[in-house]
C-alpha cells in the first residue's frame, strides 16, 4: 500500500483524490501496488464531502507521518507551497505538483533537494494539463538533439484569439466573454501578457538545456495589441494568429521566446483552436511530432499530477535523475533569430516602408489609410533598428510569421 | 561505456547506427554512459562503408560478445529475426526493434523472455514510426483508464487517401503514383488492406488491455472499396475518408477494428494528411491527447529505436516489467459497437432503404442513379443483418462515420 497525502484541496487536489479513487484499478495495476489517500491538508473544513475524515489543518500530519511516501502539491503559489515541498521532501517523501510558477522559479534546487533525500519531485501537470510531454522529453525523445519546441500552452489566450478569428470581434469584447465564461481571470494579466506562457516555456527550455532558464529572461509579448484588423488581414492571407511559445536552438545560437505569430495552414499547430494545447518538438533525427490535448481542467491536470504519482510510487526510495541544472543560463540567440515580419503603417509612409525594408512583399491593405507588407526574413535585431529608425510609433502593428 | 549490437544493416539499421554516431553527445547525456555501436551482422559486406569494419556474418560474434549489452533488431521478417531475439535475450541482452509483425506475433513471450534474463524487449518503433506512443502508453498515462484510441497508422493508405481527395483521383491511379514514389509496395495489399495497421493496433490494444489481442482477430477493411465517388461525398458533407485502427471500450465491451471512415472537421485526426501519422487517446480523466508525428521514414524509425537503447543502456540488469500478459483474449464488444453509417444504393432501391433503415437522413445523391443517406447510430451487427436482409449486393457501398 502507498499512502499519499494532498496539500490544498482546491479544484485539482479534490481532482487528484477523485482520480486516485476512481481509477484505483488501473492504478493498482501500473504501479503493482496499491495507492490510497491518507490525508488531505486544507486550512477549511469540508462539512459533508465524502473525504472530510481525512482532512488535516497541520502540515505536521502529513510531512511527520512515516506511511506517506509521496505528496501532491496543488495548493498554488510560491510562500507555503515551497516551504511545504521543502519539508516533504527534506522527510523523503517525493512530491507531485501542478504549480509552474514553483517549478518555473524553484525546479532545480528542488529536484536537488529530492536528489539528496532519494525521493522525487515532479511536475508533468506544470506545461500542457493533462497532455504528457514533460515525461516524453525525459524519457522518450532521448535519442534526438531537440532543435525547436513551439508550444500554444496557454488556453485562455487560445480561446480569445480563437473566438476572435470566429467572430472578426475585438479583443476587449472577447477577453469579457471569456471572463464570464470562467476562462479568464478578472485580473487576466499572466495569461494575456503572455508571463503564464513564459513560465511554461522556461520548464520546457530548462529540460532541453539541461540548465536554468528564467522566465524573466524570456523575451515576451502578450495578446493585448491584436486588434480585429490584424485578425482580418491574418484571415485574407490565409494565417490564424497564435499566441506561441517557442524554444529553438538555431544558427545565431538558443533562444525561448513568447509572442503572437501568424501561423499557416500546413502547420499543425493552425488546427488547434479553443482552449486546446498543443507542443510540436522538432528533433534533429524525429523530424516534428506534436502532442496535443487539454491543457487545463480539474480531471486531466489530476490525470498528469497522479501519472507522477504512479512514477514515483514505483520508484520509492529511488531518485530519478532529471537533467535540469541548478545553473542559470541566458540564451542569447534571440537578436540574431530570423523569421519574417507582418507589418502594417499608414498609407502615408509606403515609400519609406519600401526604401526600409528592401525586398518587401506587399499585402492588400484592409483600409485605404493603410500600408501592409511582409518583409523578408530578417533578425530581430536588424528588424527592432529599422522599425526604430522608421519611427516605431508610425508603426500601426507588426506580428511575427512562423514557418 | 555500453556496448550495442545491430542485427541487419538495411535502411533502419544504417539510420540506427548514423543516429548513434550524430547523437552520441546527447545519449552519453541521456543515459549517464556513452554509447557505441560496436558489431552489425548482416549477410552483405559493405566496401567502402564507414562502418565497414564492424560488420559481421555469424550472430554468434554479437550474442556471444559479453560486451554487448543491447542489441538492435531491424532485419525484418518473423524466421531469423526471431530466432537471433531469442538467442540475445537468452543471452541477457535487451533487444529494441522496428519490427512490428515480430512484436504482433510473438510480443508477450519475448516479453517473458527478456524477464527471465533479466534484460528487456522494446519496441517503440514499431507503431507510429518516430512518434512517442508506447512509451506515453506504458509511462505517462498510466493514472487513467483508456476507453478509446484511434490511430491513423499507415502512411501508405494515408498518402493515398490524401491525394484522392485532393485530385478526385481513382484508387488505382493513386495507388500506381504511391508506387512509382516508393510510399507503396509492389504488392500493397499490407498496406491497403489494412492489414499492417491492423497489427500496429493488434499491439496498442494488447499494451491496453494487458493481454494479447491476435491481428487476425481484428475486424479489417481496407481501402481498396473507396472510388472518387465515395469521396466526392466526403467532401460534400465536410468529412474526410481515413483509414482508422480503432480501439474502444464501450457500452457493448472492448473490441479493436480497422476500417475507412468519415471523419469531421472537428476531429484532430482530420487534419492529419499525406504520410504524417498520428493516435489520439481518451482516458476516462484526461479526456482527449493525441501524438502526431512522422509514422515512418529512415531517421524517425531510428530515433524511435535508439529512444528504445537509452532506456535498456540505463537499466541494464534489470527487467522493466511491461504490461502484457501471454494469455489471448477474444475482445467481443465489435458487434455490439454503435455508430452510423453512410451508405450508397441503386436509386431505384430509395423506398426500401428508407423502410429497413429507420430514421434515416438523406444526402444529395451525387447522381441521379443513386439514392445515398446516413443511418442512425446502429450497432454493427444490426447494420450487417439490415443490410443482408436488404440484398448485400444491392448495397453500392458503406463508409462509418467516426464521432
Amino acid at each position: 500500500m502507498v499512502n499519499v497525502g494532498v496539500f490544498g484541496y482546491g479544484t485539482v487536489g479534490s481532482g487528484v483524490v477523485e482520480v486516485i479513487s476512481k481509477n484505483a484499478e488501473v492504478i493498482r495495476k501500473n504501479v503493482g501496488d496499491s495507492v490510497k489517500v491518507k490525508a488531505i491538508l486544507d486550512l477549511r473544513d469540508f462539512p459533508g464531502d465524502p473525504y472530510e475524515s481525512l482532512i488535516v489543518h497541520d502540515v505536521e500530519n502529513i510531512v511527520g507521518d512515516p506511511e506517506i511516501s509521496v505528496i501532491c502539491e496543488t495548493m498554488g503559489g510560491v510562500g507555503a507551497a515551497l516551504k511545504f515541498t521543502e519539508m516533504a521532501l527534506k522527510a523523503g517523501k517525493s512530491v507531485c505538483t501542478s504549480n509552474k510558477e514553483l517549478v518555473a522559479l524553484h525546479g532545480p534546487r528542488l529536484l536537488e533537494l529530492a536528489k539528496e533525500n532519494k525521493c522525487n519531485y515532479r511536475f508533468e501537470a506544470s506545461v500542457g494539463g493533462g497532455i504528457p510531454i514533460i515525461r516524453p522529453l525525459m524519457n522518450a525523445l532521448t535519442a534526438d538533439k531537440l532543435v525547436k519546441v513551439t508550444g500554444i500552452v496557454n488556453g485562455t489566450t487560445n480561446y480569445m484569439l480563437t473566438k476572435m478569428t470566429a467572430n472578426g470581434a475585438d479583443f476587449g469584447d472577447v477577453l469579457k466573454e471569456a471572463q464570464d465564461l470562467g476562462y479568464a481571470e478578472l485580473h487576466p494579466e499572466a495569461d494575456v501578457e503572455g508571463f503564464d506562457a513564459a513560465r511554461k516555456l522556461a520548464i520546457l527550455s530548462s529540460l532541453i538545456y539541461g540548465k536554468t532558464v528564467n522566465f524573466e529572461d524570456i523575451p515576451t509579448e502578450g495578446i493585448t495589441r491584436i486588434s480585429a484588423g490584424d485578425i482580418a488581414y491574418a484571415k485574407a492571407l490565409k494565417y490564424k494568429v497564435k499566441l506561441l511559445a517557442k524554444y529553438e536552438d538555431g544558427e545565431s545560437g538558443a533562444y525561448a521566446m513568447v509572442a503572437p505569430f501568424f501561423v499557416g495552414e500546413d502547420n499543425p499547430l493552425y488546427n488547434v483552436d479553443d482552449v486546446f494545447n498543443a507542443i510540436a518538438v522538432r528533433g534533429n533525427m524525429l523530424g516534428d511530432a506534436m502532442f496535443y490535448g487539454k491543457g487545463a481542467g480539474k480531471l486531466p491536470t489530476a490525470s498528469a499530477v497522479v501519472g507522477d504519482v504512479v512514477e514515483c510510487a514505483k520508484n520509492i526510495g529511488v531518485n530519478v535523475p532529471v537533467n535540469w541544472a541548478d545553473e542559470t543560463v541566458k540564451l542569447s540567440g534571440f537578436e540574431g533569430s530570423k523569421k519574417s515580419f507582418f507589418v502594417r503603417v499608414a498609407a502615408a509612409e509606403s515609400a519609406k516602408a519600401k526604401a526600409s525594408f528592401d525586398g518587401l512583399t506587399e499585402v492588400k491593405a484592409q483600409s485605404a489609410d493603410e500600408y501592409a507588407f511582409i518583409t523578408k526574413k530578417m533578425s530581430e535585431k536588424d528588424f527592432a533598428e529599422k522599425t526604430s529608425s522608421f519611427g516605431a510609433e508610425k508603426v500601426l502593428n507588426y506580428i511575427r510569421i512562423e514557418d
